[in-house]
């Protein structure tokens, strides 16, 4: 069945033929190199087929529509490509998949800043709006500055200038993210990463003794990593309402992102991980976890909030801002740092459920 | 029993051997008027003992030590008197009763005023410091100005200029709520207040029907209101962690205390006339109900977080401030609404906790 895959695809159709058909096995019914080779030929597949989708709609600057979906399946593919990688090492060609796995990861990088930027702006005028009552800000508009305001006092007219401020600052920073992601699309390096994507949709380098490979144990080791680091996590505390944790840096004077984030996100990669090996496992027939998909989703709200304070905290310090306006930032800040500290509360709930059981290796 | 009251006692053991003593009980085992006679006569008692204790500490201006506890207990009884006058209205000479409350909730609200000053100081420069994180306020100094600060960035500088326009503004408002303490003390309002409370220490005017009067109707009517009023709250919203709602109007521009707090507010008035009456009924055996008390303390949080907020509003609206000042500012505002709304939850936590049976009455 991997025969299909010799020719380059031309849709989706292909991919979901492919993932419909059963997965290969060894005589003893485990999964083996074949498995991995036959998800990671469907992810190549999907991330050319997004390329030239991205190509066909490209110019369009705002990275919504069909320029954005083309580029979120690209990332979508690029990390699935990673991750597996990553996750199966033993299975591959180690000098090829060690270049790779660098060259996927600035991909995906760049390629995720417009779109990051965007959401992050979208989130902090949504909480402007949230916070200002029903009148200070136009919802949904998301251009705080053109909107027409009726400020009833000072710190309504400082929700409306830190609107106009995030606006400012994040929507160029998307603009020169849009560029850079252009311009990455046009570099050489790209096409040597399209380059050994295509190698991959119709020859997937593994080593000779893959095919003898259980899968299995390279999935579990990906699970345990992942177990192991929410272990390390501090669920006691986040699972206590208002702990008042993740504001306990609120007005230090790093600048840097704060430290307290980093395991949260190092577990969000992981759980990512662990979620694509469960996808070469099963492939075609990837039961859903809902365990799964809650406590995923409140890491990346977690990541979300966390890079939006971040976002609040720096527009605060562009010189010559009006007290109301830092005011305003200062309220915001403070705000999405307890979406933080919520995002942790959530994940300690949905990772604390029973965890469905959804087969060998999982 | 009562009559070991006619003589003004000299001390507190005058009070305690009083609260030992069994209530008086109707020939039905009901309590009656002489029941409440005897919580008022040594209310009133306990207020005079307080207010000599305060006169011979009085001069101290930092409303600490001896004075602030006289304070504390003057207060203490004037709540207590005056609660009991409004539940048990039926049982008291209306026009006596109904010139006194007035003047006990002026006499209360004088004196907690500077207290209340100080609390609030004290929970902002503390909030300030845990949001600082170790270094940047130095911990318990109750002076962030004068202490040493080695500001490693702007926020940090902007937390510790906050504090100090923090400790400017309720300092001040702290030292003229105590002028106005000592001033209220010395007026003639004051005196005739006190006289009132000499004549309840010795007779408490009872209507003719008193004697025959079941309190517990009466406490019922109280408990009722209470329960009355919880049912009004949003405890449904208040019982899910992290919604968000205490901070919706927290850029609004209106300046006045936020309406979503006054039904909370009022609770909280209604409980204390609720433990009150539980008082009054219990005489010298009154059993601790954890839930009441768990339930006050969350209401006591809520009402000194809303205000510490509003106190930090306020600040940031002082003309020329550093913009870095405004932020902390606002990150301490968020920060003390979501204070607000822990203390929300906290209470729905204790409120659904089943009711401790607690005696006929209650």
């Amino acid at each position: 069945m991997a025969q299909q895959h010799l020719d380059p695809p031309t849709g989706s159709a292909a991919v979901t033929a492919h993932r419909a058909a059963p997965a290969p096995l060894h005589e003893g019914g485990a999964p083996v190199g074949d498995v991995l080779a036959d998800y990671l030929r469907a992810q190549a597949t999907e991330f050319l087929r997004s390329l030239r989708q991205h190509r066909e709609t490209g110019a369009a600057a705002n990275g919504t529509g069909g320029s954005g979906d083309a580029a979120r399946s690209l990332r979508r593919s690029a990390r699935r490509i990673s991750g597996s990688l990553h996750t199966f090492r033993p299975l591959l060609e180690a000098d090829w998949s060690e270049g790779m796995r660098p060259e996927l990861a600035w991909l995906s990088g760049t390629l995720a800043r417009e779109h990051a930027y965007a959401a992050r702006l979208e989130r902090l005028l949504g909480a402007l709006n949230r916070l200002s009552g029903p009148t200070a800000l136009p919802a949904q508009t998301g251009r705080a500055a053109a909107a027409p305001i009726t400020p009833k006092g000072n710190l309504t007219v400082g929700a409306a200038k830190a609107g106009a401020l995030l606006d400012r600052q994040l929507t160029l920073a998307r603009t020169r993210a849009h560029s850079a992601a252009l311009q990455a699309l046009g570099s050489s390096r790209f096409h040597a990463v399209a380059d050994s994507v295509a190698v991959l949709a119709s020859e997937v380098p593994l080593t000779p003794a893959a095919a003898r490979t259980d899968l299995r144990p390279l999935a579990a080791a990906a699970r345990d990593r992942l177990t192991d680091a929410v272990t390390g996590l501090p669920l006691v505390t986040a699972g206590h309402p208002y702990n008042a944790e993740a504001l306990v840096h609120g007005l230090s004077a790093d600048t840097a992102p704060q430290p307290q984030d980093a395991p949260w996100h190092q577990v969000r990669l992981l759980l990512r991980l662990h979620r694509y090996a469960r996808e070469v496992l099963h492939d075609g027939e990837c039961p859903v976890d809902t365990r799964l998909l809650g406590a995923g989703r409140a890491l990346n709200r977690h990541r979300d909030a966390a890079e939006a304070a971040s976002a609040a905290a720096t527009a605060a310090r562009t010189p010559r801002i009006a007290p109301a306006t830092a005011y305003a930032l200062g309220v915001l800040h403070a705000d999405q740092r307890h979406e933080v500290e919520a995002a942790r509360f959530a994940f300690q709930r949905a990772w604390q459920k029973e965890a469905v059981r959804s087969g060998p290796g999982d």
